[in-house]
Protein backbone atom coordinates (compact mmCIF):
# COMPACT_ATOMS: atom_id res chain seq x y z
CA UNK A 1 0.00 0.00 0.00
CA UNK A 2 1.28 3.35 -0.55
CA UNK A 3 1.71 5.51 2.50
CA UNK A 4 2.19 9.49 2.27
CA UNK A 5 4.55 10.08 5.43
CA UNK A 6 4.62 14.07 6.71
CA UNK A 7 8.01 14.54 8.88
CA UNK A 8 8.56 18.17 10.37
CA UNK A 9 12.26 18.32 10.95
CA UNK A 10 14.87 21.22 12.33
CA UNK A 11 16.07 23.31 9.12
CA UNK A 12 19.73 21.82 9.50
CA UNK A 13 22.34 20.67 7.00
CA UNK A 14 22.37 17.29 6.76
CA UNK A 15 19.00 15.98 7.55
CA UNK A 16 17.83 15.39 4.15
CA UNK A 17 21.41 13.10 4.22
CA UNK A 18 19.88 11.34 7.57
CA UNK A 19 16.12 10.89 5.79
CA UNK A 20 17.63 9.81 2.85
CA UNK A 21 20.33 7.76 4.27
CA UNK A 22 17.89 5.61 6.38
CA UNK A 23 15.74 4.57 3.63
CA UNK A 24 18.56 3.95 1.22
CA UNK A 25 20.69 1.65 3.61
CA UNK A 26 17.16 -0.56 4.30
CA UNK A 27 16.47 -0.77 0.91
CA UNK A 28 12.81 1.07 0.82
CA UNK A 29 11.13 2.43 -1.92
CA UNK A 30 10.81 6.09 -2.04
CA UNK A 31 8.14 7.01 -4.70
CA UNK A 32 8.33 10.76 -4.06
CA UNK A 33 9.95 13.37 -1.49
CA UNK A 34 9.61 16.99 -1.54
CA UNK A 35 10.85 19.67 1.67
CA UNK A 36 10.41 23.08 1.80
CA UNK A 37 10.35 25.38 4.47
CA UNK A 38 7.06 25.82 6.77
CA UNK A 39 5.86 29.04 8.58
CA UNK A 40 8.57 29.17 10.78
CA UNK A 41 12.04 29.26 9.22
CA UNK A 42 13.76 27.49 11.40
CA UNK A 43 11.26 23.83 10.48
CA UNK A 44 11.09 22.39 7.25
CA UNK A 45 8.18 19.75 6.29
CA UNK A 46 9.12 16.64 4.02
CA UNK A 47 6.59 14.81 2.24
CA UNK A 48 7.83 10.93 1.75
CA UNK A 49 5.26 8.55 -0.13
CA UNK A 50 6.81 4.99 0.19
CA UNK A 51 5.55 2.22 -0.45
CA UNK A 52 5.01 -0.66 2.01
CA UNK A 53 2.64 -2.59 4.25
CA UNK A 54 1.60 -1.30 7.47
CA UNK A 55 4.33 -2.97 9.56
CA UNK A 56 6.79 -1.76 7.83
CA UNK A 57 5.75 1.56 7.18
CA UNK A 58 5.35 1.83 11.35
CA UNK A 59 8.86 0.30 11.36
CA UNK A 60 10.00 3.38 9.19
CA UNK A 61 8.27 5.36 11.39
CA UNK A 62 9.70 4.30 14.42
CA UNK A 63 13.36 4.82 12.72
CA UNK A 64 12.74 8.22 11.40
CA UNK A 65 11.75 9.74 15.24
CA UNK A 66 14.62 8.13 16.14
CA UNK A 67 16.70 10.51 13.83
CA UNK A 68 18.30 13.61 15.37
CA UNK A 69 16.44 16.65 13.99
CA UNK A 70 13.53 15.39 13.44
CA UNK A 71 10.33 16.68 15.58
CA UNK A 72 7.28 14.64 14.41
CA UNK A 73 6.31 12.23 12.08
CA UNK A 74 2.92 11.32 11.09
CA UNK A 75 1.83 8.89 8.29
CA UNK A 76 -1.37 10.66 7.34
CA UNK A 77 -2.68 8.36 4.21
CA UNK A 78 -4.70 7.26 7.58
CA UNK A 79 -6.59 10.24 7.58
CA UNK A 80 -8.95 12.32 4.43
CA UNK A 81 -6.32 14.48 2.77
CA UNK A 82 -5.64 16.78 0.22
CA UNK A 83 -2.30 15.58 -2.02
CA UNK A 84 -1.29 17.52 -4.67
CA UNK A 85 1.66 17.60 -7.13
CA UNK A 86 3.15 20.18 -9.62
CA UNK A 87 4.17 19.26 -12.74
CA UNK A 88 6.01 20.90 -15.98
CA UNK A 89 5.99 19.40 -19.27
CA UNK A 90 8.12 20.43 -22.53
CA UNK A 91 6.01 19.21 -25.75
CA UNK A 92 6.58 19.95 -29.28
CA UNK A 93 3.98 22.24 -30.47
CA UNK A 94 4.37 22.32 -34.65
CA UNK A 95 1.93 24.95 -35.50
CA UNK A 96 -0.88 22.49 -36.82
CA UNK A 97 -0.79 20.64 -33.70
CA UNK A 98 -0.85 23.89 -31.33
CA UNK A 99 -4.74 24.34 -30.96
CA UNK A 100 -4.96 20.54 -30.62
CA UNK A 101 -2.63 21.16 -27.71
CA UNK A 102 -4.37 23.53 -26.52
CA UNK A 103 -7.52 21.56 -25.79
CA UNK A 104 -5.43 19.23 -24.17
CA UNK A 105 -4.25 21.91 -21.76
CA UNK A 106 -8.06 23.29 -21.16
CA UNK A 107 -9.92 20.05 -20.45
CA UNK A 108 -7.06 19.66 -17.67
CA UNK A 109 -7.40 23.01 -16.16
CA UNK A 110 -3.43 23.30 -16.95
CA UNK A 111 -1.55 26.24 -17.92
CA UNK A 112 0.84 27.16 -21.06
CA UNK A 113 3.73 28.88 -19.08
CA UNK A 114 6.08 29.54 -22.03
CA UNK A 115 5.02 29.59 -25.59
CA UNK A 116 8.27 28.79 -27.99
CA UNK A 117 8.35 28.98 -31.27
CA UNK A 118 8.82 25.12 -31.55
CA UNK A 119 7.89 24.06 -27.70
CA UNK A 120 5.41 25.07 -25.58
CA UNK A 121 6.01 24.57 -21.14
CA UNK A 122 2.69 23.49 -19.94
CA UNK A 123 2.23 23.64 -15.69
CA UNK A 124 -0.49 21.39 -14.43
CA UNK A 125 -1.15 20.61 -10.48
CA UNK A 126 -3.42 17.68 -9.19
CA UNK A 127 -3.61 14.33 -7.66
CA UNK A 128 -0.85 11.72 -9.57
CA UNK A 129 -3.75 10.10 -11.54
CA UNK A 130 -4.92 13.05 -13.02
CA UNK A 131 -0.98 14.30 -13.62
CA UNK A 132 -0.83 10.59 -14.90
CA UNK A 133 -4.03 11.09 -17.30
CA UNK A 134 -2.04 14.61 -18.83
CA UNK A 135 1.19 12.72 -19.64
CA UNK A 136 -0.75 10.11 -21.15
CA UNK A 137 -2.47 12.63 -23.09
CA UNK A 138 0.81 15.15 -23.91
CA UNK A 139 2.77 11.69 -24.81
CA UNK A 140 1.59 11.54 -28.93
CA UNK A 141 2.90 15.65 -29.38
CA UNK A 142 6.55 14.13 -27.86
CA UNK A 143 7.27 15.02 -24.41
CA UNK A 144 10.96 16.83 -25.00
CA UNK A 145 11.11 17.07 -20.85
CA UNK A 146 9.29 16.31 -17.85
CA UNK A 147 9.96 17.67 -14.31
CA UNK A 148 7.35 17.18 -10.86
CA UNK A 149 8.13 18.32 -7.71
CA UNK A 150 6.55 15.05 -6.19
CA UNK A 151 3.52 15.27 -3.78
CA UNK A 152 2.63 17.55 -0.66
CA UNK A 153 -0.44 16.56 1.38
CA UNK A 154 -2.66 17.81 4.24
CA UNK A 155 -5.19 16.35 6.29
CA UNK A 156 -8.46 17.78 5.57
CA UNK A 157 -10.28 20.11 8.07
CA UNK A 158 -9.06 20.45 12.05
CA UNK A 159 -6.59 17.33 12.44
CA UNK A 160 -3.54 20.12 12.66
CA UNK A 161 -0.35 18.38 12.40
CA UNK A 162 2.27 21.22 13.06
CA UNK B 1 23.84 33.70 -6.23
CA UNK B 2 21.00 31.42 -6.21
CA UNK B 3 21.51 28.64 -8.77
CA UNK B 4 19.23 25.74 -10.07
CA UNK B 5 20.70 22.89 -11.23
CA UNK B 6 18.60 20.18 -12.86
CA UNK B 7 20.43 16.74 -12.65
CA UNK B 8 18.97 13.26 -13.76
CA UNK B 9 19.69 10.31 -12.13
CA UNK B 10 19.29 6.76 -12.25
CA UNK B 11 15.52 6.04 -10.32
CA UNK B 12 18.08 3.63 -8.13
CA UNK B 13 17.49 2.96 -4.34
CA UNK B 14 20.03 4.98 -2.67
CA UNK B 15 20.78 7.65 -5.07
CA UNK B 16 18.93 10.47 -3.02
CA UNK B 17 20.96 9.45 -0.24
CA UNK B 18 24.25 10.10 -2.42
CA UNK B 19 23.00 13.39 -3.72
CA UNK B 20 22.18 14.28 -0.15
CA UNK B 21 25.15 13.13 1.57
CA UNK B 22 27.24 15.02 -0.57
CA UNK B 23 25.84 18.52 -0.16
CA UNK B 24 25.57 17.83 3.80
CA UNK B 25 29.64 16.79 4.25
CA UNK B 26 30.16 19.42 2.53
CA UNK B 27 27.69 21.91 4.22
CA UNK B 28 26.28 23.69 1.18
CA UNK B 29 23.34 25.38 2.35
CA UNK B 30 20.58 23.62 -0.01
CA UNK B 31 17.54 25.97 -0.29
CA UNK B 32 15.07 23.28 -1.51
CA UNK B 33 15.25 19.92 -3.01
CA UNK B 34 12.63 17.81 -5.13
CA UNK B 35 12.99 14.98 -7.36
CA UNK B 36 9.91 12.77 -9.07
CA UNK B 37 9.81 10.56 -12.32
CA UNK B 38 10.46 11.74 -15.76
CA UNK B 39 8.85 10.06 -19.22
CA UNK B 40 11.23 7.26 -18.33
CA UNK B 41 10.34 5.32 -15.46
CA UNK B 42 14.22 4.54 -14.57
CA UNK B 43 15.29 7.97 -14.81
CA UNK B 44 14.33 10.70 -11.96
CA UNK B 45 14.63 14.18 -12.02
CA UNK B 46 15.91 16.51 -9.50
CA UNK B 47 15.88 20.18 -8.87
CA UNK B 48 18.24 21.20 -6.29
CA UNK B 49 18.17 24.99 -5.64
CA UNK B 50 21.59 26.19 -3.95
CA UNK B 51 23.12 29.37 -2.83
CA UNK B 52 26.43 29.50 -3.69
CA UNK B 53 29.37 31.76 -5.68
CA UNK B 54 29.81 30.19 -9.54
CA UNK B 55 33.16 28.96 -7.85
CA UNK B 56 31.57 26.72 -6.05
CA UNK B 57 28.48 25.82 -7.78
CA UNK B 58 30.98 24.44 -10.40
CA UNK B 59 32.69 22.07 -7.95
CA UNK B 60 29.27 20.92 -6.66
CA UNK B 61 28.58 19.87 -10.47
CA UNK B 62 32.14 18.61 -10.56
CA UNK B 63 31.14 16.42 -7.57
CA UNK B 64 27.58 15.15 -8.82
CA UNK B 65 29.05 13.85 -12.20
CA UNK B 66 31.31 11.81 -10.26
CA UNK B 67 28.47 10.18 -8.61
CA UNK B 68 27.09 6.47 -9.23
CA UNK B 69 23.63 6.65 -10.72
CA UNK B 70 23.94 10.52 -12.10
CA UNK B 71 23.27 10.69 -15.44
CA UNK B 72 23.36 14.48 -16.22
CA UNK B 73 23.53 17.83 -14.33
CA UNK B 74 23.06 21.58 -15.53
CA UNK B 75 23.09 24.87 -13.66
CA UNK B 76 20.00 26.24 -15.73
CA UNK B 77 19.71 29.46 -13.84
CA UNK B 78 22.48 30.40 -16.61
CA UNK B 79 19.46 30.44 -18.99
CA UNK B 80 16.02 31.69 -19.80
CA UNK B 81 13.73 29.37 -17.62
CA UNK B 82 10.23 29.15 -15.80
CA UNK B 83 10.42 28.07 -11.85
CA UNK B 84 7.42 26.86 -9.70
CA UNK B 85 6.46 25.67 -6.86
CA UNK B 86 3.26 24.40 -5.46
CA UNK B 87 2.67 25.36 -1.59
CA UNK B 88 -0.67 24.30 0.29
CA UNK B 89 -2.06 26.18 3.26
CA UNK B 90 -4.37 25.64 6.03
CA UNK B 91 -5.50 28.44 7.36
CA UNK B 92 -7.85 29.40 10.00
CA UNK B 93 -11.35 30.27 8.97
CA UNK B 94 -13.57 31.80 11.16
CA UNK B 95 -16.85 32.64 9.24
CA UNK B 96 -16.92 36.31 9.48
CA UNK B 97 -13.19 35.87 7.54
CA UNK B 98 -14.48 33.91 4.82
CA UNK B 99 -15.32 36.00 2.02
CA UNK B 100 -11.97 38.30 3.04
CA UNK B 101 -9.54 34.81 2.37
CA UNK B 102 -11.96 34.11 -0.37
CA UNK B 103 -10.72 37.84 -2.05
CA UNK B 104 -7.08 36.86 -1.43
CA UNK B 105 -7.29 33.77 -2.65
CA UNK B 106 -8.95 35.25 -5.86
CA UNK B 107 -6.37 37.76 -6.02
CA UNK B 108 -3.49 35.50 -6.02
CA UNK B 109 -5.31 32.70 -8.23
CA UNK B 110 -4.93 30.38 -5.68
CA UNK B 111 -7.93 27.76 -4.87
CA UNK B 112 -9.55 26.60 -2.03
CA UNK B 113 -9.07 22.86 -2.00
CA UNK B 114 -10.89 22.00 1.26
CA UNK B 115 -13.83 23.96 2.79
CA UNK B 116 -13.80 23.15 6.16
CA UNK B 117 -16.09 24.11 9.00
CA UNK B 118 -13.19 26.04 10.85
CA UNK B 119 -10.26 25.87 8.47
CA UNK B 120 -9.44 26.20 4.52
CA UNK B 121 -6.71 24.52 2.50
CA UNK B 122 -5.40 26.88 -0.08
CA UNK B 123 -3.68 25.37 -3.24
CA UNK B 124 -1.50 27.92 -4.93
CA UNK B 125 1.34 27.72 -7.49
CA UNK B 126 4.03 30.16 -8.72
CA UNK B 127 7.54 31.21 -8.18
CA UNK B 128 8.97 31.38 -4.49
CA UNK B 129 8.29 35.15 -4.97
CA UNK B 130 4.64 34.94 -5.44
CA UNK B 131 4.62 32.60 -2.35
CA UNK B 132 6.10 34.68 -0.37
CA UNK B 133 3.49 36.94 -0.94
CA UNK B 134 0.81 35.12 -0.76
CA UNK B 135 2.13 33.50 2.70
CA UNK B 136 2.39 37.21 4.26
CA UNK B 137 -1.02 38.26 2.81
CA UNK B 138 -3.03 35.04 4.68
CA UNK B 139 -0.42 35.07 8.09
CA UNK B 140 -3.49 37.86 9.51
CA UNK B 141 -5.93 34.74 9.80
CA UNK B 142 -3.54 32.21 11.07
CA UNK B 143 -1.61 29.78 9.05
CA UNK B 144 -1.88 26.37 10.76
CA UNK B 145 -0.23 24.31 8.52
CA UNK B 146 2.26 24.84 5.34
CA UNK B 147 3.48 22.37 3.34
CA UNK B 148 5.45 23.52 0.01
CA UNK B 149 7.06 21.10 -2.98
CA UNK B 150 10.55 23.08 -3.58
CA UNK B 151 11.01 24.50 -7.17
CA UNK B 152 10.85 22.79 -10.34
CA UNK B 153 12.46 24.34 -13.30
CA UNK B 154 12.63 24.25 -17.01
CA UNK B 155 15.17 26.37 -19.73
CA UNK B 156 12.63 28.22 -22.23
CA UNK B 157 12.47 27.10 -26.33
CA UNK B 158 14.48 24.12 -27.48
CA UNK B 159 17.53 24.60 -25.18
CA UNK B 160 17.05 20.67 -23.90
CA UNK B 161 17.84 18.95 -21.06
CA UNK B 162 17.28 15.33 -21.31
Amino acid sequence: MRHILSVLVENRTGVLARVAGLFGRRGYNIESLSVGATDNPEISRMTIVVEGDEHVIEQVGKQLNKLVDILKVKDISRDQYVNRELVLFKVNAASDKRSEIMQVVDVFRARIVDYGRKTFIIEATGSPAKIEALREALQPFGIRELARTGEVAMTRGQNFFE
